[in-house]
Formats: C-alpha cells, sequence, structure tokens
C-alpha cells in the first residue's frame, strides 16, 4: 500500500472543500490510501457548511485506513469562529506551513509515499515568517534540493520550464546550454523512473518565433539549444529539436512526443492550460520526495461557496500515487524517504 | 456576386496542388467566386500529376465564372520542364511577385473583392529583387499601409500581435502604451466590420507569468498595457485585461472574448496552432483591401507529392470573401479597393 498526504494548504482558501469533494466523489483505488494533513476544525467547518455527508476521523500513520471515514493527521487545531473563508492571516500562515513541513517529515520517516498539495498563500507563508516565494521553492529547502523544476502532466501533455517565475526579459539571458541541458536530463530521468516510460522521446522548442528562423529572429536556438541537445543525444537521450514553439505542442499532443521542454513559463503553460484547463498536475522533479501540485490556486473568491472542483486534486493524489509506485519499481525510492540525503524538515 | 482571387504562391511549393484541391473538393457558395492568379503551365503539370479531373479555363475578370472549370487568370507562363518541385529559383519568384501584385491592381480596380494567398519563399522573393521580409510587408508597400496587424482567426479562437517576426529578447521593449492601444483599436474595427461583431469583447494578454503578479515578474502589464486598455474602455471600446496568459485562451475559445490582443507571436500563435493547426487564417489587418492567408509555408518537403490538404485555403477563401461582405456591408469598401488611397500597385 502506498500513502499519499495531501496537505490542506490555506485554510481559507479552496483548499479543505476540494479535498472534502476529492473524498465524497473518488472511488476507492484499491493502489493507494490518500490521507490529509491538516486542520480537523476546519474541514468539520467546511463539512456542514456544504452538506457533506462523509464524516472525518482523527488519524496517524500506521493506523488502519477507515472505510468511509476521511483520515485527518491533525496538525492544527485552529478556532474557526476567527476564520474568514478568503483572508488569510499570520496564524492560518502558520498552520499552512505546518502541514507541509510535517508532510516532508513524514515521508523523511517512510510513513508517507509522498505528497500532493493543496494551494498556499504566498503572503500568509512570509507573514509567518517563512520567507519562500512559493511552495516549491519551500519543499527545495526542506529536502535540501537545488534548483528543483516544474513539470505539468497531464493524458495529453508534459511539459518542463527551464525558466519559471521570472519576467519574460529575464528569460533570454537564463537560456544557456547548461540549463537547457540540465532540463532534458531531469526531463528524461522523470520519463523513465517517474512515468515508467522506458524509452521516452523528449521536443525541446525553440524560444524564438519559427525557432529562429536560421538566426532572422535570435541566436539562442543556434549558440545554446542546439548545442544542450546534440550533448543529451551523445549521452544516448531521445531529444530532438529546438522546434518552432507554435507547432510542437500540437504534435506532442498528438502522441509524437512524451514531453516538451520549454524556455519559459507561459511557453509551456499557454497549450498545458488550453489542453488541461481542469485535469492539470504541476510535479516538482529535482526532489528527493515525490510532490504533485494542484495547477490552481487559494482561488480566494470563491472559498467556502462549493462551487471549486476536485478534479486536479484527484488527477494530483492518482499521480503523486503513481510516481511512488513507478520510483519504488525502479529502486529510487524504498520506503520512500529513505533515500533522502541532508533532510533540512526540521531546521525551518 | 463577390470575387476572391487566390495568389498561387511559389509555383514550387505546394500552393498549386492546394488549389487544384481546392477546387475539386469544395461545394459552391452561391455567394462569391473564387479565381486564381497564377500559372496555367504549373497548374496543368500538376493537375495531370495528380490525376484531377477538373479542368482548367484560362479566364478574364468581367467573364463569366465557368461551372465545373478551374477559372486562372494567366499572370506567368513558366517552362514546366526547368521546375523541380521544392526549388525556387529568380524566375519562380519574380512570377510569385507577379501573382501578388496582379492581385492588389485587380482590387484596387474594383475587379477582385479581395485575396487569399498561398504560401510564397521568402528567399526567392529577395533573389527576385523584391526586398520585403514577408507577403504582408509587401502588401502594406503595394497598398501604401503602414504597419499592417497579423490576425489569426479560427471558428474558437482569434488572436492578434502586437509584435510579430521578431527575436524574444525584443519584445518587451516593443510593448508601450501606443503600439497597445493602436492593436486594440485596429482589432476592435476589425471585429465590427470584417466580422459583423456589432459589441465585440476583447481580452489583452499580460506579457509576463500570471500577468506579471502584481510587479513581481515585470512591469510592463502596470506601465504600458493597462495604460492603454484604460484609454481604450475611456473611448467606448470593450476591452479588459491585462490577464495571466496561461488561462486567457482557454476563456476565449471557451466564448468570453471575441478576440485576444497578444504581445509576442508565439503568446497568439501557440494557443491558435493547437485548436486550429489544419484550419486556421491569418488575416492581414489595417490594410485598404482584404487579405487573407493560409496559415502554413510553402512546405517544400511535401511539394507535389500529394499530401497537401487544402483546408486551410478554404478556410481563408472563405473568410476573405465573408469580410468583403461584411466591410461592403459597412460601408467600407464598395466596390473593393475604390477606398484605397496612394496605391503603390504600380510601382514596384
Amino acid at each position: 500500500m502506498l500513502y499519499i498526504g495531501i496537505t490542506m494548504g490555506c485554510p481559507v482558501g479552496i483548499g479543505p472543500e476540494i479535498i472534502l469533494k476529492y473524498f465524497s466523489k473518488e472511488r476507492k483505488n484499491p493502489d493507494f490510501a490518500p490521507v490529509v494533513l491538516g486542520d480537523p476544525n476546519v474541514l468539520e467547518r467546511c463539512r456542514r457548511e456544504l452538506g457533506i455527508g462523509l464524516p472525518l476521523l482523527i488519524w496517524q500513520p500506521g493506523e488502519p485506513i477507515p472505510v468511509d471515514k476521511i483520515p485527518v493527521i491533525a496538525i492544527s487545531t485552529l478556532k474557526t469562529d476567527t476564520l474568514l473563508w478568503g483572508n488569510p492571516n499570520r496564524i492560518t500562515g502558520k498552520a499552512m506551513a505546518d502541514y507541509i513541513i510535517s508532510a516532508v517529515g513524514l515521508i523523511h520517516d517512510g510513513l508517507l509515499d509522498g505528497m500532493a498539495t493543496c494551494p498556499i498563500s504566498k503572503k500568509a507563508l512570509r507573514e509567518a515568517d517563512f520567507p519562500f516565494p512559493g511552495h516549491t521553492e519551500m519543499l527545495a529547502h526542506l529536502t535540501a534540493s537545488d534548483n528543483p523544476v516544474m513539470m505539468m502532466a497531464g493524458s495529453k501533455l508534459r511539459v518542463t520550464l527551464v525558466t519559471i517565475h521570472c519576467p519574460l526579459a529575464s528569460v533570454p539571458d537564463m537560456i544557456n546550454r547548461r540549463s537547457v541541458r540540465r532540463l532534458i536530463q531531469i526531463t528524461h530521468e522523470a520519463l523513465v523512473n517517474d512515468f515508467n516510460i522506458s524509452a521516452p522521446q523528449i521536443a525541446v522548442a525553440g524560444l524564438n518565433p519559427h525557432g529562429g528562423e536560421q538566426g532572422l529572429f535570435g541566436k539562442e536556438e543556434h549558440l545554446s539549444i542546439l548545442p544542450a541537445i546534440k550533448e543529451a543525444r551523445g549521452q544516448g537521450i531521445d531529444v530532438s529539436g529546438p522546434f518552432p514553439p507554435d507547432t510542437v505542442f500540437f504534435k506532442a499532443a498528438s502522441g509524437d512526443y512524451d514531453a516538451v521542454v520549454c524556455m519559459y513559463h507561459d511557453q509551456g503553460l499557454i497549450p498545458f492550460k488550453l489542453l488541461h484547463f481542469d485535469n492539470g498536475v504541476n510535479v516538482t522533479l529535482g526532489l528527493p520526495i515525490v510532490r504533485t501540485s494542484v495547477d490552481h490556486g487559494t482561488a480566494y473568491d470563491i472559498a467556502g461557496k462549493g462551487e471549486a472542483t476536485s478534479t486536479s486534486l484527484a488527477a494530483a493524489v492518482e499521480l503523486a500515487a503513481a510516481i511512488a509506485g513507478n520510483r519504488r519499481r525502479h529502486g529510487q525510492q524504498t520506503p520512500a524517504g529513505n533515500s533522502t540525503d541532508g533532510n533540512n524538515y526540521e531546521k525551518t
């Protein structure tokens, strides 16, 4: 059995709601057990407000998984009468961070096999004195990892990003042979180990229109991207490109490639969200632990209203379990976390 | 009746083939008549090679449209025994340019109502001493127009581009209040006059990830894009944004917006080609004449092999006719070309 921890994310966002909906709607999968790391008070209030029948059960690793109850590891016990949907504060920020820290700790101890995260408030994280720009950077710190990589994965398309959260004007300077080469390598390893594709085919998108049109519209393809591709090919990776960005995603989604290595955030996210608006999963590569995430935010505008859908969370949990299973088969992590070196989870 | 001229494009590309397939496959539309501007020798050779039954008829404006024949205005008469599929030269370049010049001239004289263009070779164009980077720039010169704008139009999505064929690194410097404001205006006018949408709703994409995330990932949204949107709104245009680029196209394709104003080539072309790989149309806005184009290139790798499809050409011809009809209704062009000032078609 694989245990996947679902961190509740911001207590006043849509995290609690999508968790309750996920457990109410999803059929049981005999291969893995999802468990919640969060706040039973918040979940219970949300459960009553939304009229969800399935009850909570306070649960600890090692205990049997309950039938027809939601297993919750109680990390915080907030006073719900002071909480307002959509209004995070220092206290909710601290609780939210603790769910993540606890999940990493339990994975490290081999008590969970991976985690799927609900969205957090970056602002509340900072207010609670966790000085990370986001979830991924916090997880990198907690697991002592350098430069984690974002992959967006869906049934039709997988993309990885050489650059992520930076101004578009900074992107060209960050594209170099090394950064592209590294991403090809990480993408290849993830496809083999995490997605169980024995001989993956990877496409690399160019940076410029038409892939630079022989240098007419930019030289990064010639100077950085092509050399990185050649180097990776020389080391046995089936990778090709750089392709004109405006056609490579159609080809990948048609089945020609297992993943597209993208140069910047929107190059990958625009086609990905067009194909996987509701069911995309954000996978963090380059961590020693399995971590997936929903691909939406806290959605404060609809928090507590019963309008959120659990589709992306369901996909994130399923994928975390699949990756954990594949890594186990490939001897990457047995049990999850034991191969983690230099774990920082208690240092923050 | 509306007459739409189809320019044959590069004589050794897929232009002749898709023209023949278009006339063979498309049902007659009683509202408009497509006519070819090209080379009867090339078309006849292609017709025999592909075994297409429908014969050619050398045609002149003013003559009746033939039933079950392809009307061809003979602009060139190349010696086909010296031509090789996929190998353009100075002579094919000159012929290709003449089809375009003739079409503009006939539109100017009111003998055609619009043109749909097959792909050209930029290299052959230069070799034939037409020093234009591409089709659109040549048409701008021929019609004495400044800064034409590219719109890609399909049944699900329409996008217009503030910047087009330039390195990605040059894009941020080209985004300013004026360039964005101008594009909103041109997009609005095209939706009203060309697409007959009385109260169009326009979305504007941001430049940076998440639309800049309150300045964290770039300031162009705040400094240039938002002021342009406010100015346009103040003048009665229903335009909103800047939106995060990775979600705005899904919303537009779902029917929330009639067009998305995009900051750079791949921002618009990636989602457009994902939704309209085979049936997208390139419309040139900001010209006094109606001009659409297929959204693919000369495809020299498959020229003469019978593998090309006429789907995009069919869409381009249909749309040129629809735009010509709408402009006529809106009093923009009656008949086509008579409102053209400063026409340059005989100067090149």
